[in-house]
């Protein structure tokens, strides 16, 4: 019989637990033969002790090895690509078929979209008729013929993992950073990719805002990945601003393939090639990340990638309007627009992530609670990016809406979240750092 | 809706949580409208965190008012005593009667004997006849009327700290200063009781092994009961080697009777001497500790705390022998009998409290698990305490025993008790401090 207690014991006094101990605590939790109770007093003992490395490495392939696993051919190289989650963020849509048009596979697996905003798989189910829960036969297969595949994560996958997210969402035990790391690592493993690479967002739009503790995460992800022999790298990314234009579901969408058409908002494009670029270096297609920047660059404007994300959707059965394709249609947006004006003139010196990702769930765009629907066409577009001048009455931003009780709390929202100055503000790099 | 995640993360912030919420959090969990999982959490953060003097102010007095309190008439001092545990403590069963001999009342109400060794009311209950857990009416009518009663602590008594205690029990969170300090006055407070006299162990056979800590969990306990303007003193006692000369349910009301007549072991006479003086002093009996000490030893010399002694048993229907009461005849032992001896000449420089307590539970003395049955017969004697001389053959303790099964273990635990050496070791304090 496993003691649980004495268990719990030796993390609370700080001292470190066999390989055997964290397979049978894992086991025993999904048996329920542990109670919720003592799982969630470990979770809060390993908030304040951490896990050694080797305790990571246990931890994280017993939730890996918790159900069922997708396996692809061993002689070739599977990418996945994970993103800490931030707001406007839609990078996934644009790099997927970017690396896959240039003959890397790409196997996404996309989590539940807790953050403010939808997820990648909320995103994409305002393409009509999108089946975004692929089985795993259906996944392999599409990866093997058409080089990519996007699918929700399915609950046979990492079961354990599963069980510690809702445990730690209820505990105030989610940010600790081996919890994090043992719990994206081991859903990625059981995905079956074998390079990884990781958008590790700071800032204030992001799950973790400081940016030493993104750092350690970013270091965190890579190291539990190559311990398990997989290829991996992470990007520190920037989320003190929305990325890009639009944040919301369709809109987003919208964005993606404006940029996929070589056009769009210029960050967007930018972090896009450089986690293309990183995806490509990783996967041995070429010597250093530039030149997959550049490689990334070309797909775009010879129309390849946009190709490619044509042959995706269709392959999910979803349908697209040829216009929307070719970008002399748009996709849906909610019919009512209010405006958001300067009260001054000057630089915009902030665009508060935070508080964009905020409105857009006010206004019906994001989930509070697990299952809550969501309204895809709800936006908010961003008129002046950080560094732009701006007039007295001139709008900043602009709400798509549908729904209007919350709408003056939104309203209210995404007006502080601009702060207007006097002097043009230092710009900020968009990808901090690379940690391989 | 009270938010119990913002509530953990508070805590596991380092951030403080006001009255009302400490109250909402100690009636939601007895409501049941928060999960166990979330009150372990909270539990595991306040290991780590601890509880400011306000926080641990609220969270006793939530606990205290969580079901029946015992009220004792305005005008009158009502004592009690409590001691965190030790081996061989058998100072309630002598104190007692020697304070309300001495026109104290005393209502004492005695916890889950959770210790190696059983507790008061088990050492009691080998008294035949004893009631040992009376109505609320009946104690406080005893009370009035002898002056003096003991009970088990009824559960409709700060039932919530009974939740905690069974949670803490199982989720690794007992040893918490602010925890175990609540846990104890919030039911020394729905006790009734005024003024409160705690003797808090360390040593190998306490529950609080460093005496730094034991120093903090008597200060924590004395603040405590004063901010609730109760009156209060701690002794801060040695507990490296078991107290007196016998361990073991039944031969522990006979050294207690042993005591109440004059005779017995020094050091058990030294400590309830120093209780009873204690009690008497803060109960505004006397001017000092060592008046009421002196007070007390006159109680046991001219036979007043025997009497008392009598009276208590008679009042909650015991029956003792008449031959027991004066000495000519002894309690019930069991009848097998094994001496442990010295294997080489010299000082007794430690008789290991732990060991001794260990060994009681082994020979079915004490519990392992709540509910089990105990064999009140079983016992250890201790022939040399120390720093007495030993030659070597001669025995060191004995053993008194009915089933045989863990007969081996419990001598060998008692065995390695000893420790024999060639110097004289120096003497240790038995009150090693006052905290006032």
């Amino acid at each position: 019989m496993f003691d649980v207690l004495g268990f719990i014991e030796q993390k609370r006094d700080g001292k470190f637990h066999t390989p055997e101990q964290l397979e049978d605590f894992v086991n025993g939790c999904m048996k329920g033969e542990v109670p919720d109770y003592q799982a969630a007093a470990w979770l809060m003992a390993v908030y304040f002790r951490g896990l050694s490395e080797g305790e990571l490495l246990s931890f994280t392939k017993a939730l890996a090895d918790s159900g069922d696993k997708i396996t692809f051919p061993k002689d070739i190289v599977v990418l996945d690509k994970h993103s800490t989650g931030g707001v406007g963020d839609k990078t996934t849509l644009i790099v997927l078929p970017i690396v896959a048009s240039l003959g890397v596979p790409v196997a996404k697996l996309s989590g539940k979209g807790l953050g403010f905003t939808g997820g990648t798989i909320d995103k994409l189910s305002s393409i009509p008729g999108m089946n975004l829960q692929l089985s795993a036969k259906k996944f392999i297969n599409q990866v093997m013929e058409i080089g990519c595949a996007i699918s929700g994560h399915s609950e046979a996958l990492a079961p354990a993992e599963g069980f510690f997210y809702s445990l730690r969402d209820v505990t105030g035990t989610v940010p600790s950073i081996p919890l994090i790391a043992s719990s994206i690592v081991s859903k990625k493993l059981a995905g079956g990719a074998s390079s990884f690479v990781f958008d590790v967002k700071f800032g204030k739009g992001s799950f973790m805002k400081g940016k030493e503790k993104s750092f350690q995460l970013a270091d965190a992800l890579v190291n539990l990945a190559k311990a398990f022999d997989k290829k991996a790298l992470a990007l520190l990314t920037n989320m003190n601003a929305p990325l890009g234009t639009w944040v919301g579901n369709s809109a987003e969408v919208q964005e993606a393939l404006d940029v996929l058409r070589g056009e769009g908002p210029q960050d967007t494009r930018e972090l896009c090639l450089s986690l293309a670029g990183a995806m490509l270096f990783i996967a041995g297609k070429v010597k250093s990340i530039e030149e997959g920047k550049a490689e990334a660059g070309r797909a775009i404007s010879d129309g390849r990638a946009l190709r490619q994300f044509e042959r995706l959707v269709r392959a999910q059965k979803g349908t697209l309007d040829e216009g929307i394709i070719s970008g002399s249609k748009k996709m849906p947006l909610a019919k009512n627009v209010k405006e958001i004006r300067s009260l001054e003139e000057g630089y915009v010196a902030e665009c508060n992530a935070l508080n964009i990702g905020l409105a857009l769930r006010k206004l019906g765009g994001g989930r509070s609670r697990k299952g809550e629907s969501i309204d895809l066409t709800v936006a908010v577009e961003i008129l002046k990016k950080k560094g732009a001048f701006v007039n007295e009455g001139e709008p900043l931003a602009r709400i798509y809406f549908n729904r209007t009780n919350l709408l003056e709390e939104a309203t209210e929202l995404v007006s502080s979240a601009f702060i207007v100055g006097h002097e043009k503000p230092s710009g900020e790099l968009l990808v901090e750092r690379v940690v391989e």
